[in-house]
Protein backbone atom coordinates (compact mmCIF):
# COMPACT_ATOMS: atom_id res chain seq x y z
CA UNK A 1 0.00 0.00 0.00
CA UNK A 2 2.44 2.43 1.30
CA UNK A 3 4.52 1.53 -2.22
CA UNK A 4 2.00 2.02 -4.24
CA UNK A 5 1.57 5.23 -2.61
CA UNK A 6 4.92 6.11 -3.33
CA UNK A 7 4.78 5.22 -6.68
CA UNK A 8 1.59 6.74 -7.86
CA UNK A 9 3.44 10.37 -5.97
CA UNK A 10 6.75 9.48 -8.03
CA UNK A 11 4.58 8.81 -11.48
CA UNK A 12 3.56 12.35 -11.56
CA UNK A 13 6.44 13.86 -10.16
CA UNK A 14 9.10 12.39 -12.33
CA UNK A 15 12.07 15.26 -11.94
CA UNK A 16 11.37 15.57 -8.29
CA UNK A 17 14.82 17.80 -8.28
CA UNK A 18 16.27 19.92 -5.43
CA UNK A 19 15.06 23.72 -6.29
CA UNK A 20 18.68 24.98 -6.87
CA UNK A 21 20.40 27.41 -4.59
CA UNK A 22 20.23 30.08 -7.36
CA UNK A 23 16.83 29.97 -7.42
CA UNK A 24 16.24 29.90 -3.74
CA UNK A 25 18.03 32.89 -3.85
CA UNK A 26 16.15 34.42 -6.26
CA UNK A 27 12.56 33.49 -4.70
CA UNK A 28 14.06 35.50 -1.46
CA UNK A 29 14.98 38.56 -3.38
CA UNK A 30 11.59 38.79 -4.49
CA UNK A 31 10.56 40.57 -0.74
CA UNK A 32 12.27 43.56 -2.28
CA UNK A 33 10.57 45.78 -4.94
CA UNK A 34 14.16 46.54 -6.09
CA UNK A 35 14.45 43.16 -7.08
CA UNK A 36 11.03 42.31 -8.32
CA UNK A 37 11.20 45.07 -10.75
CA UNK A 38 14.79 44.19 -11.37
CA UNK A 39 13.78 40.64 -12.24
CA UNK A 40 9.92 41.25 -13.86
CA UNK A 41 8.67 38.94 -11.04
CA UNK A 42 6.52 38.32 -8.44
CA UNK A 43 5.59 35.87 -5.74
CA UNK A 44 2.65 34.00 -4.65
CA UNK A 45 2.27 31.05 -2.32
CA UNK A 46 -0.72 28.13 -1.63
CA UNK A 47 -2.68 26.44 -4.24
CA UNK A 48 -5.70 29.02 -4.02
CA UNK A 49 -3.73 32.20 -4.70
CA UNK A 50 -1.39 30.62 -7.26
CA UNK A 51 -4.55 28.61 -9.26
CA UNK A 52 -6.21 32.33 -9.25
CA UNK A 53 -3.47 34.37 -10.14
CA UNK A 54 -2.84 31.59 -13.26
CA UNK A 55 -5.63 32.77 -15.07
CA UNK A 56 -4.16 36.45 -14.99
CA UNK A 57 -0.62 36.59 -14.64
CA UNK A 58 2.17 34.28 -17.12
CA UNK A 59 3.57 31.94 -14.29
CA UNK A 60 7.31 31.71 -15.05
CA UNK A 61 8.25 28.63 -12.48
CA UNK A 62 6.23 26.19 -9.85
CA UNK A 63 7.62 24.15 -6.90
CA UNK A 64 4.92 21.91 -5.78
CA UNK A 65 4.38 19.22 -3.96
CA UNK A 66 3.78 15.43 -5.28
CA UNK A 67 0.25 16.39 -3.51
CA UNK A 68 -0.29 19.76 -5.73
CA UNK A 69 1.31 17.94 -8.85
CA UNK A 70 -1.29 15.23 -8.64
CA UNK A 71 -3.98 17.94 -8.51
CA UNK A 72 -2.56 19.84 -10.91
CA UNK A 73 -1.28 18.35 -14.30
CA UNK A 74 -2.66 20.80 -16.65
CA UNK A 75 -0.90 23.48 -14.88
CA UNK A 76 1.03 25.95 -17.67
CA UNK A 77 4.23 27.24 -16.57
CA UNK A 78 7.47 27.65 -18.21
CA UNK A 79 8.92 25.60 -15.54
CA UNK A 80 7.43 22.98 -13.22
CA UNK A 81 9.41 21.48 -10.10
CA UNK A 82 8.15 18.35 -7.85
CA UNK A 83 9.57 18.98 -4.71
CA UNK A 84 9.57 17.80 -0.91
CA UNK A 85 8.24 19.44 2.27
CA UNK A 86 11.36 19.99 3.40
CA UNK A 87 12.27 21.74 -0.27
CA UNK A 88 9.60 23.78 -0.63
CA UNK A 89 9.96 25.24 3.20
CA UNK A 90 13.60 26.08 2.23
CA UNK A 91 12.46 28.28 -0.61
CA UNK A 92 9.14 29.85 0.73
CA UNK A 93 8.95 33.18 2.58
CA UNK A 94 5.94 31.29 4.64
CA UNK A 95 5.97 30.35 8.14
CA UNK A 96 3.65 27.46 6.89
CA UNK A 97 4.64 26.67 3.53
CA UNK A 98 1.57 25.56 1.91
CA UNK A 99 2.14 22.82 -1.05
CA UNK A 100 3.22 25.10 -4.32
CA UNK A 101 5.05 28.63 -5.17
CA UNK A 102 4.60 30.51 -8.09
CA UNK A 103 6.49 33.02 -9.64
CA UNK A 104 4.88 35.37 -12.27
CA UNK A 105 5.51 38.02 -14.50
CA UNK A 106 5.47 41.39 -13.29
CA UNK A 107 2.49 43.62 -14.74
CA UNK A 108 3.09 47.66 -15.43
CA UNK A 109 1.23 49.36 -12.81
CA UNK A 110 2.52 53.17 -13.69
CA UNK A 111 0.66 52.97 -17.21
CA UNK A 112 -1.22 55.61 -18.79
CA UNK A 113 -4.42 55.13 -16.92
CA UNK A 114 -6.21 57.60 -15.37
CA UNK A 115 -9.56 57.60 -13.11
CA UNK A 116 -12.58 56.34 -14.04
CA UNK A 117 -15.13 59.14 -13.38
CA UNK A 118 -18.15 57.17 -14.42
CA UNK A 119 -16.96 54.43 -11.42
CA UNK A 120 -16.69 54.22 -7.87
CA UNK A 121 -13.02 54.02 -7.51
CA UNK A 122 -10.79 53.65 -4.48
CA UNK A 123 -7.09 56.17 -4.32
CA UNK A 124 -4.39 55.01 -1.25
CA UNK A 125 -2.92 58.60 -0.40
CA UNK A 126 0.15 56.72 1.62
CA UNK A 127 -0.94 53.15 2.99
CA UNK A 128 2.26 52.12 3.92
CA UNK A 129 1.42 47.75 5.47
CA UNK A 130 1.31 45.58 2.75
CA UNK A 131 -1.55 43.10 4.64
CA UNK A 132 -3.65 46.32 4.61
CA UNK A 133 -3.04 46.91 0.94
CA UNK A 134 -3.43 43.50 0.07
CA UNK A 135 -7.15 42.88 2.13
CA UNK A 136 -7.87 46.18 0.41
CA UNK A 137 -7.74 44.75 -2.14
CA UNK A 138 -9.92 41.92 -1.78
CA UNK A 139 -12.14 44.47 -0.49
CA UNK A 140 -12.61 45.93 -3.59
CA UNK A 141 -12.73 42.56 -4.91
CA UNK A 142 -15.91 41.91 -3.27
CA UNK A 143 -17.78 45.36 -3.71
CA UNK A 144 -16.87 45.36 -7.44
CA UNK A 145 -14.39 48.01 -7.59
CA UNK A 146 -12.11 47.28 -10.17
CA UNK A 147 -9.70 49.89 -9.93
CA UNK A 148 -7.63 51.43 -7.07
CA UNK A 149 -5.37 54.33 -7.85
CA UNK A 150 -2.77 54.54 -5.59
CA UNK A 151 0.33 58.00 -4.72
CA UNK A 152 3.88 56.10 -5.10
CA UNK A 153 4.74 56.60 -1.30
CA UNK A 154 1.69 53.54 -1.17
CA UNK A 155 3.15 49.97 -0.12
CA UNK A 156 3.72 47.79 -3.69
CA UNK A 157 0.79 45.50 -4.04
CA UNK A 158 3.07 42.99 -5.22
CA UNK A 159 5.13 42.37 -2.29
CA UNK A 160 4.70 39.22 -1.08
CA UNK A 161 2.85 40.15 2.11
CA UNK A 162 0.46 42.19 -0.15
CA UNK A 163 0.02 39.52 -2.49
CA UNK A 164 -0.91 36.41 -0.23
CA UNK A 165 -3.44 39.12 1.66
CA UNK A 166 -5.38 39.94 -2.04
CA UNK A 167 -6.20 35.87 -1.80
CA UNK A 168 -6.08 36.20 -5.11
CA UNK A 169 -8.21 39.58 -5.71
CA UNK A 170 -5.07 40.69 -7.51
CA UNK A 171 -6.05 38.95 -10.47
CA UNK A 172 -9.01 40.60 -10.77
CA UNK A 173 -9.08 44.37 -9.41
CA UNK A 174 -6.18 46.61 -11.20
CA UNK A 175 -3.99 48.63 -9.35
CA UNK A 176 -1.80 51.63 -10.79
CA UNK A 177 0.56 53.88 -9.12
CA UNK A 178 0.75 57.35 -10.00
CA UNK A 179 1.10 61.35 -8.87
CA UNK A 180 -2.27 60.72 -7.18
CA UNK A 181 -2.95 64.46 -6.32
CA UNK A 182 -2.27 65.52 -9.47
CA UNK A 183 -4.57 62.98 -11.15
CA UNK A 184 -7.58 63.79 -8.87
CA UNK A 185 -6.62 67.82 -8.89
CA UNK A 186 -7.23 67.34 -12.59
CA UNK A 187 -10.82 66.16 -12.59
CA UNK A 188 -13.59 67.36 -14.17
CA UNK A 189 -15.92 69.71 -11.30
CA UNK A 190 -18.60 67.97 -9.74
CA UNK A 191 -16.85 64.52 -9.75
CA UNK A 192 -17.09 63.77 -5.48
CA UNK A 193 -14.46 62.98 -3.62
CA UNK A 194 -15.13 61.41 -0.54
CA UNK A 195 -12.57 61.09 2.52
CA UNK A 196 -13.21 59.58 5.49
CA UNK A 197 -12.24 62.28 8.78
CA UNK A 198 -12.61 61.74 12.61
CA UNK A 199 -14.84 65.11 12.06
CA UNK A 200 -16.10 64.01 9.13
CA UNK A 201 -20.40 64.17 8.00
CA UNK A 202 -21.95 60.63 9.89
CA UNK A 203 -21.78 58.51 6.60
CA UNK A 204 -24.55 56.44 7.52
CA UNK A 205 -26.96 59.58 7.00
CA UNK A 206 -24.79 61.90 4.23
CA UNK A 207 -25.83 61.34 0.26
CA UNK A 208 -23.48 59.08 -1.38
CA UNK A 209 -23.29 58.63 -5.06
CA UNK A 210 -23.12 55.76 -6.91
CA UNK A 211 -19.48 56.65 -8.71
CA UNK A 212 -16.89 58.87 -7.18
CA UNK A 213 -13.08 58.40 -5.34
CA UNK A 214 -13.23 57.57 -2.01
CA UNK A 215 -9.16 58.65 -0.50
CA UNK A 216 -7.74 56.20 2.14
CA UNK A 217 -5.38 57.72 4.19
CA UNK A 218 -1.76 56.81 5.83
CA UNK A 219 -2.32 54.00 8.70
CA UNK A 220 -0.55 57.25 11.55
CA UNK A 221 -1.20 59.91 9.55
CA UNK A 222 -4.63 59.57 7.62
CA UNK A 223 -5.05 61.77 4.58
CA UNK A 224 -2.19 64.38 3.33
CA UNK A 225 -2.71 68.05 3.92
CA UNK A 226 -2.43 68.31 -0.31
CA UNK A 227 -4.68 65.10 -0.64
CA UNK A 228 -7.40 67.16 1.92
CA UNK A 229 -7.63 70.31 0.13
CA UNK A 230 -9.30 67.81 -3.26
CA UNK A 231 -11.40 65.99 -0.64
CA UNK A 232 -14.99 67.25 -1.65
CA UNK A 233 -16.96 65.02 0.88
CA UNK A 234 -15.90 64.62 4.38
CA UNK A 235 -17.28 61.48 5.72
CA UNK A 236 -16.84 59.55 9.11
CA UNK A 237 -18.09 56.45 10.69
CA UNK A 238 -19.45 57.28 13.73
CA UNK A 239 -18.46 55.24 17.16
CA UNK A 240 -21.18 53.94 19.45
CA UNK A 241 -22.65 54.92 21.28
CA UNK A 242 -21.77 58.66 20.06
CA UNK A 243 -19.64 60.53 22.38
CA UNK A 244 -17.46 57.21 24.14
CA UNK A 245 -13.98 56.89 24.67
CA UNK A 246 -12.58 54.35 22.39
CA UNK A 247 -9.90 53.98 19.95
CA UNK A 248 -8.80 57.13 18.47
CA UNK A 249 -9.31 55.27 14.88
CA UNK A 250 -9.89 51.75 13.01
CA UNK A 251 -7.24 50.12 10.82
CA UNK A 252 -7.26 51.50 7.49
CA UNK A 253 -8.23 48.25 5.79
CA UNK A 254 -11.41 47.92 8.21
CA UNK A 255 -12.19 51.64 7.58
CA UNK A 256 -12.26 50.96 3.65
CA UNK A 257 -14.64 48.05 4.04
CA UNK A 258 -17.58 49.82 6.24
CA UNK A 259 -17.17 52.78 3.49
CA UNK A 260 -16.94 50.30 0.67
CA UNK A 261 -19.94 48.64 2.25
CA UNK A 262 -22.30 51.73 2.71
CA UNK A 263 -21.37 52.96 -0.61
CA UNK A 264 -23.13 49.40 -2.09
CA UNK A 265 -25.98 49.36 0.52
CA UNK A 266 -27.48 52.06 -0.65
CA UNK A 267 -26.67 51.48 -4.53
CA UNK A 268 -27.95 48.30 -4.59
CA UNK A 269 -28.77 46.35 -7.90
CA UNK B 1 24.58 72.94 22.47
CA UNK B 2 25.50 68.70 21.92
CA UNK B 3 26.23 68.88 25.27
CA UNK B 4 23.41 70.52 26.61
CA UNK B 5 21.39 67.83 24.91
CA UNK B 6 23.28 65.12 26.01
CA UNK B 7 23.35 66.26 29.84
CA UNK B 8 19.66 67.48 29.56
CA UNK B 9 18.85 63.59 28.34
CA UNK B 10 21.23 62.44 30.97
CA UNK B 11 19.72 63.96 34.14
CA UNK B 12 16.36 62.14 32.54
CA UNK B 13 18.03 58.91 32.30
CA UNK B 14 19.87 58.82 35.11
CA UNK B 15 20.17 54.97 35.43
CA UNK B 16 21.21 54.14 31.69
CA UNK B 17 21.90 50.60 31.80
CA UNK B 18 21.92 48.37 29.48
CA UNK B 19 18.52 45.74 29.56
CA UNK B 20 20.12 42.44 31.38
CA UNK B 21 20.09 38.95 29.03
CA UNK B 22 18.50 37.16 31.70
CA UNK B 23 15.25 40.42 30.27
CA UNK B 24 15.69 40.31 26.99
CA UNK B 25 15.34 36.05 26.90
CA UNK B 26 12.10 36.89 29.30
CA UNK B 27 10.73 39.25 26.64
CA UNK B 28 11.05 37.58 23.23
CA UNK B 29 9.72 34.12 25.54
CA UNK B 30 6.75 36.24 25.45
CA UNK B 31 5.85 35.53 22.18
CA UNK B 32 4.72 32.21 23.31
CA UNK B 33 2.04 31.72 25.50
CA UNK B 34 3.51 28.85 27.46
CA UNK B 35 5.78 31.91 28.98
CA UNK B 36 3.03 34.03 29.28
CA UNK B 37 1.55 31.85 31.53
CA UNK B 38 4.47 31.02 33.37
CA UNK B 39 5.47 34.48 34.30
CA UNK B 40 2.02 35.80 34.54
CA UNK B 41 3.47 38.75 32.47
CA UNK B 42 2.44 40.16 28.46
CA UNK B 43 4.51 42.50 26.39
CA UNK B 44 3.33 45.74 24.49
CA UNK B 45 5.74 48.42 22.53
CA UNK B 46 4.81 51.52 21.20
CA UNK B 47 4.10 55.16 23.58
CA UNK B 48 0.52 55.01 22.84
CA UNK B 49 -0.21 51.55 23.44
CA UNK B 50 1.66 51.67 26.47
CA UNK B 51 0.28 54.77 27.42
CA UNK B 52 -3.13 52.95 26.94
CA UNK B 53 -2.59 49.95 28.96
CA UNK B 54 -1.01 50.71 31.92
CA UNK B 55 -4.22 52.65 32.70
CA UNK B 56 -5.71 49.27 32.64
CA UNK B 57 -2.86 46.41 33.90
CA UNK B 58 -0.03 47.03 36.76
CA UNK B 59 3.14 47.36 34.66
CA UNK B 60 6.05 45.47 35.97
CA UNK B 61 8.86 46.85 34.00
CA UNK B 62 9.20 49.20 30.95
CA UNK B 63 12.44 50.06 28.79
CA UNK B 64 12.62 53.52 27.63
CA UNK B 65 14.32 55.55 24.86
CA UNK B 66 15.73 58.94 26.17
CA UNK B 67 13.07 61.17 24.62
CA UNK B 68 9.84 58.53 25.96
CA UNK B 69 11.47 59.18 29.52
CA UNK B 70 11.33 62.75 29.13
CA UNK B 71 7.68 63.12 28.52
CA UNK B 72 6.73 60.11 30.77
CA UNK B 73 8.41 61.03 33.94
CA UNK B 74 5.40 60.04 35.95
CA UNK B 75 4.89 56.56 34.20
CA UNK B 76 4.36 54.10 37.30
CA UNK B 77 6.25 50.34 36.93
CA UNK B 78 8.33 48.41 39.16
CA UNK B 79 11.10 49.00 37.01
CA UNK B 80 11.64 51.41 34.45
CA UNK B 81 15.35 51.45 32.59
CA UNK B 82 16.48 54.14 30.27
CA UNK B 83 18.11 52.54 27.38
CA UNK B 84 19.53 53.75 23.84
CA UNK B 85 17.62 52.47 20.59
CA UNK B 86 19.76 49.80 19.86
CA UNK B 87 19.42 48.82 22.99
CA UNK B 88 15.86 48.97 23.03
CA UNK B 89 16.17 47.30 19.23
CA UNK B 90 17.86 43.81 21.15
CA UNK B 91 15.47 43.35 23.37
CA UNK B 92 12.00 44.64 20.61
CA UNK B 93 10.01 41.93 18.92
CA UNK B 94 8.97 44.64 16.36
CA UNK B 95 10.75 45.19 13.49
CA UNK B 96 11.06 49.06 13.66
CA UNK B 97 11.26 49.31 17.53
CA UNK B 98 9.35 52.40 19.23
CA UNK B 99 10.89 53.95 22.03
CA UNK B 100 9.38 52.12 24.82
CA UNK B 101 8.57 48.66 25.57
CA UNK B 102 6.98 47.14 28.51
CA UNK B 103 5.83 44.21 30.48
CA UNK B 104 2.12 43.97 32.01
CA UNK B 105 0.38 41.73 34.54
CA UNK B 106 -1.84 39.08 32.69
CA UNK B 107 -5.19 39.39 33.89
CA UNK B 108 -7.35 36.18 34.13
CA UNK B 109 -9.29 35.77 31.00
CA UNK B 110 -11.21 32.28 31.91
CA UNK B 111 -13.03 34.15 35.28
CA UNK B 112 -16.93 32.67 35.65
CA UNK B 113 -18.01 35.05 33.28
CA UNK B 114 -21.30 34.61 31.16
CA UNK B 115 -22.51 36.03 27.93
CA UNK B 116 -24.17 39.20 28.85
CA UNK B 117 -27.82 38.60 26.84
CA UNK B 118 -29.23 42.55 26.82
CA UNK B 119 -26.09 43.46 25.32
CA UNK B 120 -24.84 43.14 21.67
CA UNK B 121 -21.42 41.04 22.13
CA UNK B 122 -19.14 39.25 19.80
CA UNK B 123 -18.36 35.06 19.66
CA UNK B 124 -15.14 34.23 18.19
CA UNK B 125 -15.29 30.64 17.05
CA UNK B 126 -11.42 30.06 16.49
CA UNK B 127 -9.96 32.73 14.81
CA UNK B 128 -6.23 31.55 14.67
CA UNK B 129 -4.24 34.95 13.12
CA UNK B 130 -3.17 37.07 16.03
CA UNK B 131 -3.31 40.03 13.87
CA UNK B 132 -7.36 39.27 13.07
CA UNK B 133 -8.02 38.91 16.70
CA UNK B 134 -6.44 42.11 17.54
CA UNK B 135 -8.26 44.33 14.75
CA UNK B 136 -11.07 42.35 15.56
CA UNK B 137 -10.69 43.89 19.41
CA UNK B 138 -10.21 47.32 17.76
CA UNK B 139 -13.67 47.21 16.11
CA UNK B 140 -15.17 46.06 19.21
CA UNK B 141 -14.21 48.80 21.06
CA UNK B 142 -15.30 51.29 18.54
CA UNK B 143 -18.52 50.28 18.30
CA UNK B 144 -19.31 50.17 21.91
CA UNK B 145 -19.21 45.81 22.31
CA UNK B 146 -17.38 45.39 25.70
CA UNK B 147 -16.70 41.39 25.69
CA UNK B 148 -15.72 39.22 23.42
CA UNK B 149 -16.18 35.44 24.18
CA UNK B 150 -14.04 33.23 22.53
CA UNK B 151 -13.56 29.58 21.93
CA UNK B 152 -10.50 27.67 23.85
CA UNK B 153 -8.89 27.44 20.22
CA UNK B 154 -8.88 31.25 19.42
CA UNK B 155 -5.86 32.85 19.30
CA UNK B 156 -4.97 34.25 22.32
CA UNK B 157 -4.99 37.83 23.08
CA UNK B 158 -2.41 38.78 24.45
CA UNK B 159 0.22 37.36 21.98
CA UNK B 160 2.44 40.48 21.22
CA UNK B 161 1.13 40.46 17.44
CA UNK B 162 -3.02 40.71 18.62
CA UNK B 163 -1.87 43.30 21.47
CA UNK B 164 0.24 45.24 18.92
CA UNK B 165 -2.67 45.27 16.49
CA UNK B 166 -5.79 46.04 19.38
CA UNK B 167 -3.71 49.70 19.49
CA UNK B 168 -4.91 49.86 22.97
CA UNK B 169 -8.42 48.71 22.72
CA UNK B 170 -7.66 45.66 25.22
CA UNK B 171 -7.95 48.18 27.94
CA UNK B 172 -11.01 48.48 27.64
CA UNK B 173 -12.82 45.48 25.97
CA UNK B 174 -12.82 42.32 27.76
CA UNK B 175 -11.83 39.08 26.03
CA UNK B 176 -12.86 35.44 27.53
CA UNK B 177 -11.93 32.02 26.63
CA UNK B 178 -14.32 29.28 27.44
CA UNK B 179 -15.96 26.20 26.20
CA UNK B 180 -18.07 28.70 23.55
CA UNK B 181 -20.51 26.00 21.86
CA UNK B 182 -21.99 25.21 25.55
CA UNK B 183 -22.11 28.37 26.75
CA UNK B 184 -24.03 29.75 23.99
CA UNK B 185 -26.05 26.07 24.23
CA UNK B 186 -27.01 27.06 27.45
CA UNK B 187 -28.54 31.17 26.31
CA UNK B 188 -31.87 31.08 27.35
CA UNK B 189 -34.53 30.65 24.31
CA UNK B 190 -35.20 33.50 22.45
CA UNK B 191 -31.36 35.55 22.64
CA UNK B 192 -30.50 35.59 18.71
CA UNK B 193 -27.64 34.19 18.05
CA UNK B 194 -26.26 35.79 14.38
CA UNK B 195 -23.58 33.82 12.15
CA UNK B 196 -22.14 35.14 8.91
CA UNK B 197 -22.43 32.54 5.79
CA UNK B 198 -21.96 32.81 2.01
CA UNK B 199 -25.87 31.72 1.94
CA UNK B 200 -27.26 33.68 4.56
CA UNK B 201 -30.31 36.64 4.27
CA UNK B 202 -29.01 39.63 3.59
CA UNK B 203 -27.47 41.93 6.37
CA UNK B 204 -28.63 45.14 4.61
CA UNK B 205 -32.28 43.85 4.95
CA UNK B 206 -32.70 42.01 7.10
CA UNK B 207 -33.86 42.02 10.78
CA UNK B 208 -30.93 42.97 13.07
CA UNK B 209 -31.35 43.53 17.02
CA UNK B 210 -30.25 45.47 19.61
CA UNK B 211 -28.73 42.60 21.39
CA UNK B 212 -27.14 39.33 20.97
CA UNK B 213 -24.71 37.23 19.65
CA UNK B 214 -22.50 37.83 16.63
CA UNK B 215 -20.53 34.25 16.03
CA UNK B 216 -17.66 35.26 13.55
CA UNK B 217 -15.13 31.50 12.29
CA UNK B 218 -12.31 30.36 11.45
CA UNK B 219 -10.43 32.49 8.79
CA UNK B 220 -10.20 28.62 6.41
CA UNK B 221 -13.32 26.91 8.01
CA UNK B 222 -15.53 29.79 9.06
CA UNK B 223 -17.93 28.66 11.70
CA UNK B 224 -17.62 24.73 13.24
CA UNK B 225 -20.70 22.69 12.19
CA UNK B 226 -21.34 22.23 15.91
CA UNK B 227 -21.59 26.20 16.49
CA UNK B 228 -23.96 26.39 13.52
CA UNK B 229 -26.49 24.16 15.14
CA UNK B 230 -26.81 27.20 17.98
CA UNK B 231 -27.07 30.07 15.33
CA UNK B 232 -30.41 31.28 15.26
CA UNK B 233 -30.18 33.66 12.14
CA UNK B 234 -28.08 33.03 9.43
CA UNK B 235 -26.65 36.32 8.11
CA UNK B 236 -24.59 37.56 4.55
CA UNK B 237 -22.77 40.49 3.57
CA UNK B 238 -23.34 40.52 -0.67
CA UNK B 239 -21.06 41.37 -2.65
CA UNK B 240 -21.46 43.91 -5.40
CA UNK B 241 -22.62 43.48 -8.20
CA UNK B 242 -25.03 40.58 -6.96
CA UNK B 243 -23.88 37.42 -8.68
CA UNK B 244 -20.51 39.17 -10.37
CA UNK B 245 -17.19 36.51 -9.64
CA UNK B 246 -15.43 37.78 -6.84
CA UNK B 247 -13.28 36.40 -3.78
CA UNK B 248 -14.58 33.81 -2.15
CA UNK B 249 -15.08 35.46 0.83
CA UNK B 250 -14.03 38.53 3.28
CA UNK B 251 -11.40 38.36 5.23
CA UNK B 252 -12.89 37.70 9.17
CA UNK B 253 -11.86 41.21 11.02
CA UNK B 254 -13.22 42.63 7.38
CA UNK B 255 -16.67 40.73 7.74
CA UNK B 256 -16.72 41.59 11.72
CA UNK B 257 -16.09 45.52 10.80
CA UNK B 258 -19.15 45.28 8.41
CA UNK B 259 -21.35 43.38 10.68
CA UNK B 260 -21.19 45.31 13.84
CA UNK B 261 -21.47 48.67 11.45
CA UNK B 262 -25.12 47.56 10.05
CA UNK B 263 -25.74 46.59 13.56
CA UNK B 264 -24.84 49.60 15.33
CA UNK B 265 -26.10 51.83 12.10
CA UNK B 266 -29.42 50.52 12.33
CA UNK B 267 -29.41 51.45 15.94
CA UNK B 268 -27.74 54.21 16.34
CA UNK B 269 -28.16 56.47 19.98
Amino acid sequence: MLLQIYLLNFAHCKRRIMISAAKIKLIHSLSRKKYRIENGLFLAEGPKLVDELSGRFPCTFAAGTAGWMEHHRGFRANQIECVSDAELAKASLLQSPQEVLALFRLPDTTGDIHIAEKELCLALDGVQDPGNLGTIVRIADWFGIEHIFCSTDTADVFNPKAVQATMGAIARVQVHYMHLTGEIAGLPAGVPVYGTFMDGKDIYSTELHKSGIIVMGNEGSGISPEMENLVTERIGIPSFPAGRATSESLNVAVATAITCSEFRRRNAV
